[in-house]
């Protein structure tokens, strides 16, 4: 168990980072950042920064060396990476965790392997693998690259008439999954905690809007039955167990069929803290943020218990030009990330507004 | 008014200015610290902060350069140090609320000016004036320095017994004030926000209780009577209309009376955040530090809405290490400063307890 006082290193310097590091200082525990990137969000609210390659193994193990756990904001972290900082700190969550997300089959076949519902999948190495594929899962599908995917980058739909070769080219014929397509209702998700000690704590479900593949409002509760929502937290329970997780971690679902036989089926595990527990911060007993630092300082979870009815929505790109109209607006609760360039597409902050409970 | 991605210049390095830093952060501004003291707690959570005496001009005018405002977490900032920013940038809250505010004198003779009821006073410079002012208002009686006090320190309390000319060496025989007693029920305070516009919105008035004269607990609602609680929002916003205000003050007041008769006398005024405020963090639609960047920025006020009944607990000295206890409690929401040493009488952190309404 970690003192207040102790050091977290994030790797990673976007905006979850970030927003783990204010709940962090809240606690009286100190950040290090480490990203390539210069004047990240995350470096901006910390005294400790490290900007460098996540290849740069000698400054990795001079930031390894200094803080007492190592945790990160993005899934993608290079299995190296996660090797020499681990050889030298407690890396939470651990190997184990980012090895799975890490890769769409690895993830399908491990949440399959729980008998948890997923979508038919197949893994595809190259053009005849992705035609037998399509001749089994049908059109429409999504052809997914293995590695290294993010609000719809790295995927491509292949409805009729187009061919297995043209897909498989456009994801540059790289290690693939296909899935087959799912007819859902709704889009949810569960943000979970899981302590040293196993015990865990999932917030309320979320159910999510995209717009052109990025989250667009999280809106809570979700619409669903009470079923529907005791099974999406179980399966995300299950998974955190199987990972022997500790920290937060988030599982997409799709809400599928309807009335009495409405059920799940798992899309993917963010093994971090989410944009879909945004509204925590506010919404919630606990933040999601705080509950990371809990977890992975060893520390009891909190209480993840929701305030009211709660509607998150992402300022994207140009979206942020509207803060003063939100500074404006009673009870909503504006956040912004501190990213000096409002790239179309760019997540540059959220607001979240809460209708409480009479 | 500023845009996010402004710099927030503070002067002072210790828990106050951390939270609002933790504040700005959120809404996308940047902090940039200037403190005498090496690693002090609002340092921790900047990516910039100039470690430099508060007389070192040079390193005052770079930083003045380097933001958009400047505001303060302490009352003693000294004239000097205001006056050279004040030439470079806007300093938030104004000069005349620093030169009224640091002066007990000068304090109490403002606050009777506009009609509110204080203790009676009178200003002391030798031991002559303390014995006519000792004969005046009888004992006991307070002296205490003009400037530099706080948390009890700089005043010694005069009973019967204690000759003018002790009293008046206790205190280094420095310009002071004499107080009469109060005889009071209660003391609370009111923390209120006033905007560039002129707007003022004040939290709900938080009852006080101290230990060595230290605050220990706030709790939120006051138990005053609704005329009471009136008469104290109103005497703050005279106060903040007086000062030319932007951002948030904090007045401090004695209940005297009981039943039909109870009323205010205005004790004190703290031109900043302050400590009787923190419950606002969680226990409010807005924070106290949000409040502030908000009024500084040049920004709309938030709404000063309270979430329940709160109580805040100061965690002072060896109190903190309580810490696990206070992690495993539900609903208790713990805050720690990031200071290393926990000298006694050093305010280490607080704690914050919501019942909320049904």
């Amino acid at each position: 168990m970690l003192r207040p006082g102790a050091t977290i290193g994030i790797l990673g310097g976007g905006q979850l980072g970030r927003m783990t590091a204010l709940a962090a200082a809240e606690l009286g525990l100190k950040c290090h950042v480490f990203t390539p990137e210069r004047d990240s969000p995350a470096a901006e609210v910390c005294a400790r920064v490290t900007v460098a390659p996540y290849e740069d193994e000698t400054a990795l193990e001079a930031f390894a060396r200094g803080v007492d756990v190592v945790t990160y904001e993005f899934e993608n972290v290079p299995a190296q990476t996660a090797r020499v900082v681990s050889a030298l700190t407690s890396l939470r969550p651990g190997a184990r965790a980012l090895a799975t997300t890490q890769d769409r089959l690895e993830e399908k076949s491990f949440v399959a392997g729980l008998g948890l519902p997923t979508a038919p999948f197949a893994g595809i190495d190259s053009v005849a693998d992705l035609e037998a594929a399509l001749a089994r899962l049908g059109r429409p599908a999504v052809l997914k690259t293995r590695r290294f995917g993010y609000d719809g980058k790295g995927q491509v739909k292949i409805a009729d008439g187009m061919d297995a070769a043209t897909a498989f080219d456009a994801i540059g014929r790289q290690p693939a999954i296909l899935e087959g397509f799912v007819t859902f209702t709704r889009e949810v998700s569960v943000v979970a905690a899981r302590g040293e000690d196993g015990s865990i704590a999932a917030f309320d479900v979320c159910e999510n809007a995209h717009r052109n593949h990025i989250l667009d409002v999280t809106q809570v509760p979700a619409s669903i039955a009470p079923e529907t929502g005791r099974a999406a937290l179980d399966a995300a329970a299950a998974i955190g167990a199987a990972l022997d997780y500790v920290g937060v971690f988030t599982v997409e679902m799709f809400v599928v069929g309807d009335g009495g036989r409405e059920g799940i089926v798992v899309n993917e595990i963010a093994p971090r803290v989410h944009n879909s527990g945004h509204w925590t911060i506010e919404g919630a007993e606990t933040s999601q943020f705080e509950q990371h630092v809990r977890a992975i300082c060893g520390w009891p979870l909190g209480s993840p218990a929701r305030m009211g009815d709660v509607t998150m929505t992402n300022l994207i790109g140009a979206d942020a030009d509207t803060w003063q109209a939100i500074l404006a607006e009673p009870g909503a609760r504006l956040h912004l990330y501190g990213k000096t360039e409002a790239r179309p597409g760019r997540k540059m902050g959220h607001v979240t507004r809460i209708r409480r409970r009479p």
